[in-house]
């Protein structure tokens, strides 16, 4: 399999993304990483490693792009951006995928534009995997990437969800849940209200009705859908919680307990973008190398699942 | 002090409820508790109590409103509802505040019905206090009330949650920030990023712009604004959090740290509706006596530092 990595994006850029890529490459034989940012320093920062060559290799890319630009307009622009190269490397299938730690913005921008959206998809989401009481995850999608949506969008975050919790978490029939501020029917804003009338009505899901915040973590449901709004917030407060409670624990004379391992998004490394015609996987912008790897993980999973095919046959059942 | 407490709401109601009153009344000579509910009932749950009976009496109600009801409706028909009696009561300037357990909507409701929204505030917000890492407290402005708001209505709850929390938390120049998916100017949903204009512009608040879910807790603002859509979401998920972790920690062996009481919303016990022309205390559903007792201890609170007259002082000063 092989990896274009995105090796400018990111709180730790290059530094930690190269370490990352290197321990993924020297694992097995069949793998191979492109690493795509300015060549002189990526050849810098690769001195200190021992690698095969023919599997590790710099593609120049010119340009950044930062977290302050817009994403659309920088991926228009800076044609020699890292994630522009790689995600045109996916494109021109001389890679099997992306993955950045950069700003997910400009990666969802250049999935778009370069990648394409799937047939049926208005919208691409970003996902996360939320660690539940059961031991296992549970999908939350849209995580940021649609601020406003439309109920036929959220629908949509449905269909994917669903293709990816069975594809990726091995199950069946995954329970897809709408996130609502109470489980009766007659509860939610516009938006949630409409959506709860077309997932009862869409043939081939499991519409398990609403769920509120406080069941997320019961494990009650494989996918739980919302705006990007509120996905992203609530992503975010669960991570300033973590941190808000373990650095409790400590000012409090205690050790940190071991079971906060499930809390590190390093865990899981990072998840792809779905509904976009190629592998992009969307890494923490503070990955470290551990992160990084883990991602890499992810992608090669993805790939040998067909998450993008599969996605591709459960958006055509339905259209069908 | 007297309150009016509606001994049927809750889902420990009756048992909880007389316990908790019991023990706030008998701390303090001057205050007075009138259990609002079906009187042969309450009668009975007083009999192994030793209580003065000039300052704890029954007043009856015989109806009692459920979480399945429309609460607007239920008002409305249900005259003799515990709510509806108890906000009655401080509308005839009987008793000083109400406290319930039961159905926050038709505590809403009677709140408006009854006892009327304060001029200049459209729809009134439910507030909670979340406990951040300077020690002190946050609030969170509106966690459930209004789940569709516009940039005018949230710009009120800044308002009304700028004089809570000077009030109540004796914060000078309350910092208050707009809960959104990113710091910058630019972000935010149709709503939020219009509010943030009208934040902006608004004089004597101290409005310091956007914050993150993951900054909720670091103590940086004292009052974050948002619709009762997330803020609900967002109060469940840090509840059901602060539970799958510390169940995580019991099944894998820890003891539960002792920080985890600063997690606890019995500590808290509720806080008041906000714009509306009479004290009434929220409490959680699950509240048990402790927790009635401190919502109780926060119904004096209130009242001694005249948080009703004090927020219709902010919001002429604002029209004015």
């Amino acid at each position: 399999m092989r990896i274009a990595v995105d090796a400018m994006g990111g709180d730790y850029a290059p530094v930690e993304i190269v370490a990352g890529a290197v321990k993924w490459v020297a694992e097995e034989v069949g793998r191979q990483i492109f690493l795509v940012g300015q060549e002189e320093l990526l050849k810098q920062e690769l001195k200190p490693y021992s690698y095969d060559p023919s599997r590790l290799t710099v593609v120049n890319a010119s340009e950044v792009i930062t977290m302050e630009e817009s994403p659309a307009t920088a991926i228009r622009r800076k044609k020699d951006a890292s994630i522009v190269v790689a995600s045109r490397m996916v494109k021109e299938k001389k890679a099997d995928a992306i993955l950045s730690c950069g700003s997910t913005g400009a990666q969802m921008a250049a999935a778009i534009f370069i990648l394409g959206r799937m047939e049926g998809i208005e919208r691409p989401p970003i996902v996360a995997s939320i660690p539940n009481m059961t031991g296992a995850y549970t999908l939350l999608i849209d995580v940021g990437a649609n601020v406003d949506c439309k109920p036929r969008q959220l629908l949509q975050f449905a269909l994917l969800g669903k293709t990816y919790a069975s594809i990726i978490y091995g199950v069946e029939q995954p329970r897809i849940a709408l996130l609502n501020n109470g489980e009766e029917e007659s509860k939610g804003n516009t938006v949630t209200m409409e959506t709860y009338a077309l997932l009862r009505q869409q043939p081939g899901i499991n519409f398990t009705g609403n769920i509120e915040g406080r069941d997320i973590f019961t494990g009650k449901s494989d996918v739980i859908v919302c705006d990007g709004f509120t996905g992203n917030i609530l992503l975010k407060t669960m991570e300033g919680m973590a941190l808000f409670i373990a650095q409790g624990i400590l000012n409090t004379g205690g050790p940190i307990p071991a079971f906060f391992q499930r809390l590190d998004y390093t865990q899981t490394g990072g998840a792809p973008l779905l509904g976009v015609n190629g592998l992009s996987i969307v890494c923490h912008g503070s990955s470290k190398r551990e992160a990084v790897y883990n991602g890499l993980r992810i992608a090669e999973d993805c790939y040998n699942k067909n998450i993008i095919e599969m996605q591709q046959l459960e958006l055509s059942r339905i259209s069908g």
